[in-house]
């Protein structure tokens, strides 16, 4: 598949993507991105701050790849080696720019409020040549290649400067160039299967799929998602057979179908209140604020979502939730009994429609015989019912958060389609 | 510099990185355990589920990598195929294991508790010849080849499964069958100082390092990171000597010098509380809980760590904090008056020790001429004094987010220095 596509690489550049202190989100951001405008990547790579192998990166990924986008190495301080070598790479040297300096004088003295020293003056100069790319977020400017018909883009590997660069222009700049064909996404999420079972459960239909259709098993701390991607012909047509195809699939695994969109469990919960006029609290012991987070950075949260109280010590699962000191010392705090207590109590003093209260053990210390580490109850529901569910988890600690986070969503989900639905 | 160093490569292969649905975490985790062992990753590469791809990579980067780690496509559905290309690519075909057989076995019928299908019995199947690796955290094993003296070892993507493998069996094979260089970091934290002028600060010193040091800075959500890596030599010369520029440059950074270690600021407020024996709590409004979050994320958070009130709506920050109502009517929801009054009733019903408060706009809506998106009021405090600040972010919810809770977490850094050294 994907052969009429445009063929894309994306090159992350820093030593401190060698050693692993940063995680490189910009990669999978970028892919996004380039995905919804239809253009392939083939490869992603990423390379210290070394000039050699960024030279064999990009001399590499041109042979294959008629877009080559850069991020990373280009702030003022030393480690940073991007742009003497793009001058060198495209045969060229450093002039500046008068409207980047400008820019920076300007960020420095309005917004940042630091003094302008000649070092910052460094981020005005850009590659003869090149065409420069404004940076409404930062100082470092983005540049534009082209040569042999293909396009190289270098952006900051800061992540919020790198992505309003892309969207405000970059990805615009490319679409306008590069003619792109068609490819189509659909994505399902499933809830209480494994992925064995239902590649077994599906594989006729995946058999049969058409050569220009390919599904992917995208497997998450107890969901997957299973993707169908089309690509080529004519836009209707290919809509046309991909809404087929994945009609077809979800009449197949109907029975774990949490949702045929491609969102996240905090985002269908979310939707689900909107259109309900509810409000969410959180009763939070072992999931520690996870879940409150997983709410409140989405945008709008407060529309659906009224607090949280995380009781991660006993006398604050007394204090504010209400739960009885003999209920602790009896059935303990790992229990059907206190997470039903602290529903109770969240209800009230949240003054919630819904609630979710979760405790467990998540590791590495603090299992028993009894209820080893893994071990969570969850209780959800709203003021005339609750429902409770033990879970078993294993492994790492946030791996367990996250599982038990993903597993009381799903049972809120399942209480208000059955409840209130 | 790291021309004596083992040099690796890391490989990790899905579709799934190539569309971005899944942010690359296996690579940061697997370049840190590397390094440690004193191996330098030169080159991270993500590809498809593609065949060709796989071969184009591996087969490139065995030219300059002596150890190429791979991780993805060993599950046993239909878009894995790195198996079938590992068979090729050594020249040998796949057989049945007969431990791996039995283990998978086992897993299903006394942890997964899912019935044993057919398909299951794939995951049994290993190219022949190769060293097999226990997967002691799933069914997929992992696989390791020798060839012209490259080391090559193909393990599952699941990041915990990988972890394992890598922590039990892959690391010590390694370190025992490569010669490895000596290879040392230290890092220090900094907050209150931008990069530029940080780099202008300590020009004359950077120049003068010696060539087998490098400085690499690490700026993240208001704070930098400084790492300083020597390389060569025997170990206890290289270790003084690094000692020596690292205490050097402590001193001239002395004033924004938060601490000389690699870890993270909550990492650092929890030692802080662990050697006062303190307890600390969290009254949280645009936070939402993330503070709480990367506290108890953390193994040991119940020693250091009582609970959080998330009040997102006006009506907990009354009924739980005591927020006054004339308080939210007067002065707003995001107020110096607001926070001062949750920190105060957050110490009363957690009964904590410290307290961190927050209340403010993290867009992208909610922002006003007086009070634009980025506003943020933080208190921090115990309950004989309470200190107050206003910070300005700018930019994306989730970075305004992460900005306010690390700018509150230095602040009861400073006033713990200040009020109980």
């Amino acid at each position: 598949m994907n052969d009429e596509k445009v063929q894309a690489s994306i090159i992350t550049i820093g030593d401190e993507l060698m050693i692993g202190q940063v995680v490189d989100t910009n990669s999978a951001w970028i892919a996004q991105q380039l995905n919804i405008a239809g253009i392939w990547v083939r490869k992603r790579v990423s390379v210290g701050d070394n000039y050699d192998e960024m030279w064999r990166a990009v001399e590499q990924e041109s042979i294959a790849s008629k877009l080559i986008l850069i991020t990373g190495g280009l702030g003022p301080t030393a480690d940073d080696i991007t742009k003497p070598f793009l001058c060198d790479y495209f045969g060229t040297t450093l002039v500046i720019d008068e409207e980047v300096l400008k820019h920076v004088q300007d960020l420095f003295e309005t917004v940042l409020r630091r003094p302008f020293i000649e070092r910052n003056k460094k981020q005005a100069e850009v590659p003869a040549g090149c065409t420069v790319i404004h940076n409404s977020r930062g100082t470092a400017p983005g540049m534009l290649f082209e040569r042999d018909g293909v396009i190289y883009v270098s952006m900051p590997g800061v992540p919020h400067e790198m992505k309003g660069m892309m969207e405000d222009l970059v990805l615009p700049l490319i679409k306008k160039k590069m003619v792109t064909g068609n490819i189509m996404h659909r994505t399902m999420l499933l809830a209480g299967i494994g992925e064995s079972f239902l590649a077994e459960h599906i594989q006729l239909w995946e058999e049969a799929l058409p050569q220009n259709f390919k599904l992917a098993y995208l497997p998450n701390q107890g969901l997957i998602r299973l993707r169908i991607t089309g690509n080529g012909g004519d836009a209707e047509h290919l809509r046309a057979s991909l809404n087929e195809q994945f009609d077809a699939l979800k009449i197949l695994v109907s029975e774990w179908l949490v949702i045929d969109e491609d969102i996240s469990m905090p985002q269908l919960i979310g939707k689900m209140l909107n259109v309900r006029k509810k409000m969410l609290g959180t009763a939070e012991s072992c999931t520690g604020g996870y879940l409150a987070h997983l709410f409140t950075r989405e945008a709008g949260a407060s529309d659906k979502f009224n607090g949280t109280v995380v009781s991660y010590s006993n006398e604050v699962k007394m204090n504010i939730l209400g739960v009885r000191q003999e209920t602790l010392n009896d059935a303990g705090a790992v229990s059907e009994e206190t997470v039903t207590q602290m529903a109770r109590g969240a209800l009230k003093v949240l003054k919630a429609d819904y609630i979710i209260a979760t405790s467990g053990i998540m590791g590495p210390d603090g299992g028993s015989f009894a209820k080893p580490v893994g071990t969570v109850w969850v209780a959800v529901g709203n003021k005339d019912h609750l429902v409770t569910q033990e879970f078993h988890f294993r492994y790492d600690r946030m791996r367990n958060i996250e599982m038990s986070a993903n597993s009381a969503l799903n049972l809120l989900r399942k209480f208000m389609l059955q409840y209130d639905s």
